[in-house]
């Protein structure tokens, strides 16, 4: 077992329940996305997403069992994260994702510019029939949030003025979001006081940030093999983050390099080896950390259960993926 | 003035209002869009879906005026017909719209996603925020529907045995659903009875059945120039509509010519002349007299007021497009 599915151990069970009635959702309705849907759900995900929903809704439901809505709700919080994968893939042209093809590669743009719009409006519409306002507005503030931040991903690329904040800023909107107001909501589901509300939130907000931080990093120090598309793709198209932003305060050529877009055929080879002799990636390793340990605190108010245990424990996995 | 807008009349100004509220709402939070958006809100669109949410609102609304609550749904219609316009136009790789470059045609499909994304995103935003769960849900539904028929569209293409349940179930997803149930979240947001409710949306229904048929009618009677797209360019993408639909049944060598997607070079021409010389267009104009006529039925509980006759004008409207 890899350390992400025995973390998971406490809601398996739910996680498994979870990913039939995904395929099953998007795939039956339409035959002509049901490849899509299969492919989409089955391969490569590692589903961080809904189990923390899930871990957090049987940490704050104590002993009882989880409701239907609480399931809904982490089979919504994937299926956002789904659709926006989707169709960022079309904008980035990205062909590659965690090693599998991406649908837009294996099908066509037009199949998912559809199958992304068809997950959005489902889940709008099961968001809509969790009968709480609260919720529905926390998910829909989510799905702007994406929006934006594949918007702003744009907007950046290639700057090398951009600050720390707004490289921060851009990643809530990109994926702490949907993890801090999913968190929240599943509290709120079970009934949680407005203060734990915001803890669960706070939770999920620098959790997601550490996630993706790491992620960022592994941009530079995993193998091709492991992160599924080349070492340095992020760079390579322009998206700066949290490595490169350190590295540029000690090596200003890399400025340079990024400036002129890796014009010059050794330009990223040359902008990557410096960021690595750089203290950039222990920086980020760093800011990662903080930020763990930061959601690590706001879990003090929910009691003692296996499921929590799992929530302090993933903070740490989140960091493993380092080493 | 052309009829279109003297029939807006009692809504003219809040039409105004809506008009700039969209331009500022998409073009000033992304600069990347301003363009996109300046293009999607200015150009061309006759704003009838916004319109009508107008009319039932002060309708319902009796002599009082009406709130930034029915205005906002106004403006949340537009922008889900225009999200999915632009999805579509990406999808079935139509260049011009209403005689105007499509977005992604314009900028690029990157940019026309992302727009349409935004426009989705910020639709469920402010409908979460109208805080009518029930009005919720309707739009909801719609966002669904609205993916829904442009897959069944897709799926159907070219193909003659359709019946003409299939096509009328295909344009009450794609078009009659968003005016149906946004004319009975207006209705709602007045606090009109349920059964008032009801017969506003089978007015919306009733005339977006009808106005999809006169548009489908049209593909075949009007000019390229009035159209602002080629004649026949519906049934030459293979999208089978009801004037074709009546005209099988008359012309058997109609369904050689579709079935073989108009491979050879006269099949289009020829195709359009069958259905010009069959009952299907007549039959077809019958069939959205009959939709228009059931829906001036449905609003016989509204008290009678301007917005009232606006409405009952309506269905007028929708089938003098064809004289």
């Amino acid at each position: 077992m890899t350390p992400a599915t025995s973390l998971f151990s406490p809601v398996e069970t739910d996680l498994q329940i979870l990913a039939d009635n995904l395929k099953e959702l998007v795939g039956n309705r339409h035959p002509i996305l049901k490849a899509a849907a299969e492919h989409l759900f089955s391969a490569g995900g590692k589903r961080i997403r809904p189990a923390i929903v899930l871990l957090i809704s049987r940490a704050t439901m104590k002993d009882k069992d989880i409701t239907l809505r609480h399931r809904r709700l982490a089979e919504i919080t994937e299926m956002i994260h789904t659709a926006s994968l989707v169709h960022d893939d079309v904008v980035d042209e990205s062909d590659i994702r965690r090693g599998v093809s991406t649908v837009h590669s294996l099908f066509s743009n037009r199949i998912a510019i559809l199958a992304g719009d068809f997950l959005f409006a489902q889940s709008s519409w099961y968001l809509a029939n969790l009968d709480n306002l609260e919720v529905v507005k926390l998910l829909s503030e989510v799905i702007m949030d994406l929006a934006d931040g594949e918007i702003q991903q744009g907007l950046h690329r290639f700057n090398s003025s951009i600050s720390l904040e707004t490289y921060l800023n851009k990643t809530y909107y990109k994926t702490a979001s949907l993890i801090a107001n999913s968190s929240k909501a599943a509290g709120l589901l079970s009934g949680v006081s407005q203060e734990t509300a915001e803890h669960l939130y706070a939770y999920g907000r620098n959790l997601g940030l550490a996630f993706q931080i790491v992620d960022d990093i592994l941009d530079f120090t995993s193998s091709s093999d492991t992160l599924g598309k080349p070492v340095g793709s992020d760079l390579k198209s322009g998206n700066l983050t949290a490595p490169v932003l350190f590295a540029f305060e000690e090596q200003p050529y890399l400025e340079v390099l990024v400036e002129r877009e890796f014009a010059q055929s050794e330009d990223l080879d040359r902008a990557i080896e410096l960021i690595k002799n750089s203290q950039g990636i222990k920086r980020a390793r760093e800011l990662a950390a903080y930020h763990a340990s930061v959601a690590v605190e706001h879990l003090q108010d929910i009691p003692p259960s296996e499921s929590r245990q799992a929530l302090i424990n993933m903070a740490d996995y989140v960091l493993s993926r380092l080493y």
